[in-house]
């Protein structure tokens, strides 16, 4: 199968890389040249200078960039990507977006002739690296199943949510249950050291219980330790937040804690942790 | 080992069934004595008509009720528990009460020659029933030696968490973290519902990654059902998130999604579901 991936940054590189691990012929295109070159390097496959070049003849199209904005920079104009697919063929957006943009993709492909697939992914670079990902996917069934296959190359969990947008509404779901989490472990943690008690080991034993969650066993040494250099960074959770509040403002969800908690990193970011994990949370109370 | 189990409500009754079942001598006391006189039945051990009368020549006492005033009511005045302890015996409070309880029986204790550990639970009825409840114990190591064998009748995981009211503290971390992790589900779950997705589906799929949580595998059925006539009250669980916020004014803690999830169970409670389940918090969205 002829592929093509756009977009080679810390998620797109490795997804791309197991790819061509995997024998598919890729092309690659990435904003900045020099980072397709070094992709080349690593991986065998072709690049081009333009999206509508790298896309051209391909079975299958990802892309993975940082938001709207950057995936109409992609996607359209005469050097774009929707100005050369090929009829038949599937486009995979695996940028977290929103789903007004799933559902315009998703007509303007369908009046072309080709499929279009919103999936975004959770788990992080390491899952990118590890081929761990899970791929939340909205869009017809006929296209994920041409997609598929490629998509579990990096995905330990690739589903079909419904239709075109619902991947993108799930990954919403994603984070606003994470924006919940996180703040409720930062307070009871940062409780829990202000009150003199060991917090590792009360992590420990509470992971047994009913406060058990996925943040609690992989977070909550380095929340303690204020270890944040690594992880899912607060500007990207802010630039999700965004497109979940926008949303609920469409379909009527109330959102007091996920707002709550956007505003909570918008002073993490003030204090200049735009780059830090979104654990980072807890230095708010810690010095407050 | 002769033992005193005071207070036997829906936690109380069982936990001192499995304290009889493995053996034990167990005198029993609880204040609507038809109670007491059912567990006898069931149980075959004896009844007291005062705490002083039950706990007399126990090796270790166990009192289980609703909160720091109930706790009060059995342990002071010539009727009371502290008043006929016997030296070197210990006295064990599985209520969730506050901190500063645990820590003035424990000097209350010291000075009579006997032991105290504040020991609250969790893991609710059921694990009361089936005998893995968590408990959470703080106080004298000497003191937890000699009531741990007998807490582990119905303790799965049984820690000394650290000095008098240790216990106490790690719960209220534990109603911390669940407070936000069952208000982050609630608005995910009501925002799946809104926006059209398979609310369960999502809730399956993202178990696997960085959203999982006790409460996302244990409850999200249930919520996007609506059902809540079961599990832990809202009544109980605004009773521990004042003992939360009451200690956080001490040791200088902030809790802005506790206190913020605390008014949320207030608004449920005057919808009439101060029984309900904590999980009960996405009713109000779904409402709104």
């Amino acid at each position: 199968m002829k592929l093509a991936f756009l977009g080679l940054g810390v998620m797109g590189s490795p997804m791309a890389g197991h790819l061509a691990e995997a024998g598919h012929e890729v092309t690659v295109y990435n904003r900045t040249a020099s980072k397709a070159e070094a992709w080349c390097l690593s991986y065998g496959g072709a690049r081009r200078d333009a999206p509508a070049d790298a896309v051209d003849g391909a079975d299958v199209v990802f892309m993975c960039v940082g938001n709207d904005d950057d995936v109409r920079a992609l996607a359209d104009g005469p050097r774009g990507v929707l100005a050369s697919m090929k009829p038949g063929a599937v486009l995979v957006d695996h940028t977290t977006a929103s789903a007004g943009l799933a559902r315009e993709l998703d007509r303007r492909a369908k009046a072309k002739g080709f499929g279009f697939l919103d999936a975004p992914v959770s788990g992080g670079q390491a899952g990118a690296v590890n081929g761990r990902l899970t791929v939340l996917v909205g869009g017809a069934e006929a296209s994920f199943r041409i997609a598929e296959p490629a998509m579990r190359q990096y995905g330990q969990a690739v589903t079909l949510m419904g239709p075109a947008g619902s991947g993108q509404l799930a990954k919403m779901v994603n984070q606003i249950l994470i924006a919940g989490i996180v703040e409720g472990l930062a307070e009871g943690l940062n409780f829990a050291v202000r009150a003199g008690l060991d917090a590792n080991l009360v992590a420990a034993v509470l992971s047994k219980g009913a406060a058990q969650s996925w943040q609690l066993e992989n977070r909550a040494r380095t929340m303690i330790d204020g270890k944040f250099d690594f992880g899912f960074a607060v500007d990207w959770m802010r630039k999700d937040l965004a497109i979940c509040l926008e949303e609920a403002r469409r379909n009527g969800s109330s959102l007091p804690v996920a707002a709550l908690v956007d505003q909570l990193y918008q002073q993490v970011q003030a204090r200049g942790g735009g780059r830090w994990d979104t654990s980072s949370l807890i230095r708010l109370l810690a010095e407050s």
